[in-house]
């Protein structure tokens, strides 16, 4: 029916909006907890990653992740887009629920936010033009390839693993590039020194409050446009598991580290509610509101142990991004086997295997491409540049030209 | 038909996002018109209430809300969620406007709002564990009770009362909280001295505007979801009368305060906007064009106006909500009886009625949170606390660490 | 089919809020590449412009643009809107695509798109109540008459002129009144100095970053909602010819000006961006993927050139308006005639003479307008006001009344 289509498309457009716009949540988010000397380097990192990312998922990107008929593990339905009209008219064939250009641009939005998860971790310290040629190969390769295995029809598509709108394919893929990359970087000058952990306060709350709170709503399309349709009962369940898991991830987060600190900390409730939006994403169309809510407050939980266990580790996370999209994820991906319709042993096991290959080429990969960079053209900036700030040293500006600084 | 209901439900998801996103809006709004040193407080206030009051309302506030058959008065049809679905497929009888989630999450957005109202009118002395305490009470119960009486088909309902979107059952339930608030929790330090007016000039005046736009976007979903449909009739009608009310009370407020203060107050530009939006929530799908305009420009006069008599009657409020939503919300009920459709001496009367119901309900609930919370835990901080700044007080942190800080 | 209708309907009403919050992408973006000390003056003019932008097109600039029969050149069908409600049900024959209703609203959303180009041009010395004025007499009868000759069925649309959202209309248009502006009004006081060219960084990155990135969230919806229904294949290839060449004109003018400058300048990534997007505007719904990236790249490279050629013609344009709305939107008007389905000599012989026309009515129109307010009231604040900036002398306020100022 041409009408449904249409309705179906509106929704996926609108999902797609949404998705692109995640892209502020996270810019605002990344320098809202770091400090102004290096705004300018994370903005442009995150511009360079939407835009770039966007061209990339065009060229190759998109035929690479759903290549067709394919052997599983990997396959390319050639370079570009092709457009799917037949003779000029409505291809009704090709899904009731998109078109095939908006299959492409959401998915293209989709595959841009891997790299911004990366964004965050490495913040402060890692050189720009590095992290660029990472941007490229990772966005480009590594995510449309590991995609292809699930959402592609892939082997693990095949074998049955569950990832509903990406707490592994997106978030972890994103993760273990940010873990690999903070642990073959080095922590910040500073971060830990004599034994004791050096804090580097984040220069604006509002912005990163701002952040999460339009990551929030970007979800709403994140998740809600996975549905692939506008299907009335998925979708607007989707929605509902989806926000009651950030809203008991960010209180049982907020509760949690309250108790544990004794102290109001804005940042692990900000925290909180990503991990509760990352550990739902997996199984957002598969949970009660009951189910949802548990989720969401054991991601709450898991982010305050996480970002602990992180720094615990000597491993520098500026905006604790391993333990929202990496340890959520994981969290997000094995509740699919514990939670909801499709909790069962054997799903279980499956969610662990799904997990388990994800780990091995994303660590594989990124760190191949890390590396080789390192010991080429470097990967980290100079002392001067990190303590003088990146604004200045890559970009020539401040990103608050008129106001005085406060010597800390 | 199916087709329809889909269309509908999208409308309705795309709504809840737009309201969603209003807490956004609020955030800004709060902060922008505070100063810096509270900074983090309001903040943290906001995503409580958004986080908690979605998990109240799925526990027990959509059941009080919507109790069905009930005494007009109080009823509760249980905790929790319950899915509508019929054997697992669409349940068609639901609703023709949206699903069951939908409903659910639409109304639950709208539910936190109210409290977000009360959390700008106490800024920068309040007690936080005292502010949530309220929220819960407030948004738990007092809401969905109150709620009920009109939307949940209560004896308002059956009296003819009319209030579209929430001028009165959001606004001023809101409002009445905020001024039994402020009447019990005192002025700021140093507000009115010596029969002076002190000046706290707020921190940003980019976050204020800005919260006020996202507010205006947030109020096409806000009004325009209150059709509980997608209608296009009367959706859109009620977004153009929704944005003339906004453009005219802007203008109006600008016009007069300028003639008044002989000089171009942004802050009353931007509380004209708001009063105006919500001046015509009760009333957005009755009216004309004409009607919203002359709906919205009398509500930017009352700004200018209900703003200094909150001044003259030595209450403090530090962003004007109670002009905004409780004086505007209460003009915007009474206008239904005087201007479009439903005009009538009679209807105003009813609406009369019920601005008085909702008056006592509301007045009686707030104070006595609030009363008992004064003579128990304590509502207001300690002088050294409010001065210094709630930030580095009650959360140990500072909002623009790399800053540095006039002196006032 | 009602339901289509409905479907329809709901895709204008969310470009609508979209284009609506193009207005917040503007403020952010012009107030982040200006001096702090002139924040307010521009977040005042943005609010006045779509506050009184409506206000206006709703008395009698929808009447002025879509004027029914008329003449071709200038035709005016009464002030006020008129429902077109058939005794009370729905008017199926206004157009399958949208409610009488949302077809005003969407337009009107337009119309104050256009002066906002100007207010980020004359930014910083331009007085507020001269520039008011313009804004009444440009917003009120220029733009709508201009209008005309195209999406109103004038003589231009009858040769066959192509401009789908506004490339022209609405881009050009701003910036030839942006550039006639700039002429009249002088550079700013140090711009330019004994041969050389003063440099005013912008005060706020992280704001001109979110304008652009709500720009082009907006785009969404300004070029998806001018396809004037929610048609599957028009909307969702508008959205990936538009996303494409907003990617494709950021990364080649990062490159490019990285070339020329050696430096990774963020503000011309971001212009060059805009320059995609307003590149891509007058052809979105005729151009392949590839189509759109050409054109979105060669506009990013007209921005580096265009940022300097102003500068060469001692014209001070703080935030490039004329360099993105006017040249990309004349690019943007004549790629019609090289690129996509359109292409032909013919076509672009018709685009130059569009381009013509549009150019004598905004010239000779900003130039009456400027030119009398000139001689007449004064365009200029004096230099005492310029020096401390507008916001103390015109609004008597701090923008960031708490926060220490750095001295240049």
């Amino acid at each position: 029916m041409e009408g449904l289509l249409t309705v179906n498309n509106v929704w996926m457009m609108i999902c797609t909006g949404l998705v692109f716009f995640m892209h502020l949540g996270f810019a605002f988010l990344e320098i809202g907890l770091t400090r102004q000397k290096n705004t300018i380097n994370i903005l442009f990192k995150n511009i360079f990653i939407i835009t770039m990312g966007l061209l990339l998922y065009c060229l190759l990107g998109f035929n690479l992740m759903y290549p067709g008929e394919f052997n599983g593990f990997i396959g390319f339905a050639g370079f570009g887009l092709s457009s799917p009209l037949v003779d000029g008219s409505l291809d009704l064939a090709y899904s009731e629920g998109y078109t095939y250009w908006t299959d492409f641009l959401f998915q293209g939005m989709f595959a841009a936010t891997a790299a911004t998860i990366v964004s965050g971790a490495v913040a402060e310290r890692m050189k720009l033009s590095a992290f660029m040629i990472f941007v490229i190969i990772y966005v480009g390769l590594v995510y449309p390839i590991a995609g292809s295995w699930k959402w592609g029809g892939g082997f693990l598509d095949e074998m049955g693993f569950y990832d509903f709108a990406g707490s592994t394919l997106v978030h972890s893929v994103g993760g273990w590039a940010a873990l690999v990359a903070i642990w073959l970087l080095g922590a910040r000058i500073g971060k830990f020194k004599d034994g004791k952990i050096g804090v580097f306060p984040g220069h604006s709350m509002p912005f990163a409050t701002a952040g999460v709170l339009i990551l929030w709503l970007g979800w709403f399309g994140f998740n809600g446009g996975s549905v692939l349709s506008a299907d009335p009962e998925l979708t607007s369940l989707t929605l509902v598991t989806t926000c009651l898991a950030a809203a008991a991830g960010g209180v049982a987060s907020f509760i949690f580290s309250t108790m544990m600190y004794k102290n109001y900390d804005i940042t692990m409730f900000l925290n909180g509610i990503l991990g509760g939006l990352v550990g739902i994403t997996a199984g957002a169309d598969q949970m009660s509101p009951t189910d949802a809510v548990l989720i969401g407050a054991i991601a709450g939980v898991i982010i305050v142990l996480g970002v602990a266990l992180i720094d615990k580790l000597r491993l520098d996370d500026p905006v604790g991004a391993v333990a929202v999209h990496l340890i959520c994820g994981i969290w997000g991906t094995l509740a699919v086997g514990i939670f909801g319709n499709l909790a069962s042993f054997d799903q279980f096991i499956t969610q662990l295997i799904g997990v388990g290959c994800y780990a091995a080429i994303c660590i594989v990969g990124a760190f191949l491409i890390f590396y080789i960079l390192k010991v080429t053209i470097g990967i980290r900036v100079s002392k001067v540049e990190e303590t003088e700030g990146l604004d200045q040293h890559e970009h020539g500006m401040d990103a608050y030209a008129d106001f005085g600084l406060r010597q800390h």
